[in-house]
């Protein structure tokens, strides 16, 4: 075992879950009636425990020894994987969030995504084969037969088989629409639902490895004959391992891993080419209708790209550990303000502050936004009231996009916040940010590039309800502006939300304009920047709620006690995040009133 | 040896030196006389040819091989560097600029500049070595004797020995002047310039390595009693094989390499913790007076700097090379603007366009500013005029840190629009962008982190000439925007550049009343952002001239000529820049306005 970086102080999450989200709603639901915030409490610590124990130790060694693969098809995970996969199943910790009558332990997904935050945060190439197994399962439970429930879900949510999402294929990436798997019914088969499949999936993440003795792919193929694109496409479950209808493991299905792609980061997390059906022999199951694939497969989906958003929050919430414990023990020089002083911990340098700050006002606005996010979830679930589940059903949809993009993409920034606070030390392999910034780069490529996360937004979520649900968060921000205008502490920083939230929606006013206009070019050309303005907003929306909180609560402890240490850190901030990071969206914004189609004015052969 | 993705256009490179600057200028200096452009077209093809046929074919093995340290103390370099050396010392490449009467080529800095940029961006980690080696020399040819030049000043610039800069310790690093290196006077030695030395440097970049018979190191430490900090500290010129006065190989000198780093990219290039006199047999010879090091080194350490840039510079170019060769081959679906059109090569997609341009413009943008650089030092050495190069030598100190902060933070970024034009296949390591990214992070933290650059930006450079050398320049891009604000094709631009002048020039103000009103955590806390906004309005102001000159240009030739071609591509290209990326000044001003000091004002405990 490795050394462990992992040490998450969880006084902000317990904030988030506690005293920003409402709590008492939450515990107000059915399903989570029997639990209080002292289970979650200890439920927290345990995870915490875990993350320093088991999955901190190996993520070093998981990037150094990386996956091995053997000609024969076989992936041998870093040794000390599998320790982390026994202590993570036998425990309970994979499905946190999933229905305990498959094994899940039932949690709120409130909580579920913020020790998501914790797991990946620790290690992140090995949380790839849990994530996986769970999202897989959790696609099954919703959309198999009570045979495949029985068959595959409690296995895949208690950690006895892996799982993957098979949709890239050599020649169709992000349009995924244009791959040519195919499926044709079983001849050998009196099951209608056995199809035989033939073909090649690439970037297949967990795709074949030595964790588990199964590994039960979720592939989509094209049934022979049916229409071209993406509604053409038909859900598989495709086993590695052929399971017979009472449960028992019967032959290999002629799944072959013909290799795994050597990587900047994530090493210990196998992305590989799966050629399905070499030999003639390989079988999948149809998961519901056929041609109703894609629809499916967009439920795991939108789940993995929360989980992006859950993945960058770990690293540079890690990043930001690594990077704060450096700063408090490294002595240098003096400060730019006392330059003739001695040397001192440079955490007291200003620019290392600014860079500190940075890091904990960025990781906390993620935080708050994931949180938020998750919060809906429970809420558009089990919220007695049709209305409000649907507006947070609405509100989910919405805030997906962002917490998927801005968060992978903003998250690798703050990686390099946290090397440039290590300085050299920093660029070297023995602290783990530089691994940070490497595993990290991936979460804003898979799951649906940024870009077509942002295109999601504005083709399909900013028009929800004709509009109105994105004009409603706009609405509900200028009210909370209104509100707080003349606030003591935070004027300023209202004035700025003010002001961003209306550049936010001129941004989406010139898209419904350059829509009538048929001037299409000039949104894609944004639309990156667009998602970021919005989600810039929205965070520091959340992070001024949060400073106002903080106040309130302020008023009921010692100042100097670790509760008033943190609601002041809290208003600081949540000021530092208005005063520094909001104002890019004035810089977008300025960009966008350019109208500037340069980009396809050049002539092509310029390039 | 491996494959090769170095593949550059020296297109634009050409446009900056024969086109941009005044190439007529520089050939009239003295030492520049019997070259013609014709020559440096000749040069600029062979320096392609060398980067095509040797360094890029092993850049990728020096990734994936690394250096390899022995117990021994010795450091083995990746295979395929041993032939890029014999290559480059044999045609002459590595001292380009230098003197020849010392085995340079005598080229003007403005082509060296350049040309740098294709050899670091056809292998970085192998350009260290001659790198060093050449800066080390030229740092004796300045301040040595007579026979110091004659021992190792020819060596160094043509491959016979490597070189190295000995600066940080393990204990002393962006702090240089805590340094805790020893020299006393040799006693067994008559010559008053022999010192005993002992010490260990950290992080040095080439301390050992096998590619030459010897190494010389130049080192700081501080003589026996010398003052503390960077005031007491003295250069000696210590090689690891003792040299003769008769220039022949004496003993080993007791110079041992304790280790190497192991690091997130440059794996080629071994980062060495230098043990010196371990065992009492080290010897160095004063380079200069006592005390006087600091201000020798940083000769070499400025010249380091514009190196960053330029490094930076050419990782950034070659990953926009390989972002825009696969978006001309790579198809997938439609455009955004021909939803239900064929699939078309993706540099017909509008986000990925927009990548290309962000790197397109960022590139020609730095090349630009490292062009205008390395012209003013050539007009500062040698214009008969002394005010011009008076002012072309303030100039360059204005310059340089921008050169090397904002290159090296930008460059970063562009490469994660490469990786991201890539998409998954940018993660893997088939392609070199992950490698690109990797390689350039270092260049933000060596030779003076970015925040140093600031600092040096601030607290000397602006108040050059009582501050007359930043206003002068304020003052001549104003002028360009009065003389052009009503231009035909670039209205808007420089309406846009002459706001981010204002703004830059109020930050500069703004510093000076911080000053006086002793806020001095307002600095600190902003000086990169200032330092960002100085560079993107000075990149915004070259890239205009440049569209000017095109449009010009554009009058003489067809518009579906090669030539035609580049010069539309090149009018875009700054409108581009100044639409999309000099917006950025404002948000950083927009920040600044806020005087914002909740990084310092939060408890440190808070974090």
């Amino acid at each position: 075992m490795g050394i462990n970086y992992f040490r998450r102080d969880p006084r902000d999450l317990k904030f988030v879950l506690a005293e920003h989200m409402d709590l008492e709603k939450i515990l107000s639901y059915e399903p989570y009636k029997d639990f209080s915030m002292d289970d979650f409490a200890m439920i927290i610590d345990e995870a915490l425990k875990v993350c320093r124990e088991e999955l901190g130790p190996a993520m070093q060694d998981g990037d150094r020894e990386g996956v091995i693969y053997s000609e024969d098809g076989s992936v041998t995970v870093p040794a000390s994987f599998h320790n982390c996969w026994k202590v993570m199943a036998e425990n309970g910790w994979m499905a946190v969030s999933s229905k305990p009558e498959f094994g899940g332990q039932g949690l709120p997904a409130t909580l579920g995504g913020l020790l998501g935050e914790l797991f990946t945060g620790a290690n992140m190439a090995f949380m790839t084969y849990p994530g996986l197994a769970v999202g897989n399962g959790r696609l099954i439970e919703h959309f198999g037969t009570d045979e495949d429930r029985d068959l595959f879900v409690e296995k895949m949510y208690t950690g006895v088989w892996g799982g993957t999402m098979c949709l890239t294929e050599p020649d169709a990436g992000s349009d995924v629409g244009w791959m040519r798997t195919k499926a044709v019914p079983d001849p050998d088969s009196s099951d209608p639902r056995i199809y035989k499949i033939e073909g090649t999936k690439r970037f297949i993440t967990c795709g074949e490895h030595n964790l588990t003795e199964n590994i039960i792919h979720l592939l989509l193929a094209r049934i022979e004959g049916a229409p071209l694109g993406t509604k053409g496409v038909s859900l598989f479950i495709v086993p590695k391992i052929w399971v017979n209808p009472d449960g028992s493991l019967g032959g290999p299905n002629d799944v072959f891993c013909g290799g795994v792609e050597h990587k900047m980061g994530i090493h210990g997390s196998p992305t590989c080419t799966m050629n399905f059906g070499e030999n003639g022999g390989c079988r999948g199951i149809l998961l519901g209708e056929p041609h109703s694939g894609m629809a499916k497969m967009f439920q795991m989906m939108n789940e993995a790209r929360m989980g992006c958003g859950v993945q960058a929050l770990g690293l540079a919430a890690s990043s930001y550990d690594t990077a704060r414990q450096y700063a408090k023990e490294r002595i240098q020089g003096p400060p730019f303000t006392n330059r003739k002083g001695d040397r001192v911990p440079i955490i007291q340098h200003e620019d290392v502050r600014r860079a500190l700050m940075t890091l904990k006002g960025g990781t906390e606005a993620m935080r708050a936004m994931i949180g938020k996010l998750f919060y809906l979830i429970d809420m558009a679930q089990f919220d007695p009231d049709e209305t409000t589940r649907k507006k947070a059903g609405g509100q989910v949809e919405l805030f997906t996009p962002l917490v998927k993009a801005y968060c992978t993409d903003f998250g690798y920034l703050l990686t390099r916040e946290a090397i440039h606070v290590l300085g050299g030390v920093g660029y070297c392999s023995e602290f783990p940010v530089e691994q940070y910034a490497r595993d990290i780069l991936i979460s804003s490529i898979w799951e649906g590039t940024n870009y077509i996360q942002s295109l999601d937004l504005v083709g399909r979520k900013l028009g929800l309800e004709g509009g109105k649900m994105f004009q409603g968060w706009v609405q509900e921000v200028m009210t909370f502006t209104g509100t707080h205008k003349d606030d003591a502490d935070f004027a300023p920083d209202f004035k700025l939300l003010f002001k961003a939230s209306q550049a936010t929606g001129d941004f989406a006013m010139r898209y419904m304009q350059y829509f009538q206009e048929q001037r299409f070019q000039l949104i894609p050309l944004t639309s990156k920047r667009f998602l970021e303005c919005f989600a810039e907003t929205l965070m520091a929306q959340l992070m001024l709620e949060q400073g106002i909180i903080a106040r309130e609560k302020l008023e009921n402890v010692k100042a100097d006690s670790a509760d008033g240490i943190f609601y002041r850190g809290k208003m600081q901030t949540a000021k530092f995040f208005c005063r520094n990071i909001l104002p890019n969206v004035f810089a977008r914004h300025m960009a966008l009133q350019q109208e500037d189609t340069s980009a396809m004015d050049i002539p092509e052969q310029a390039f």
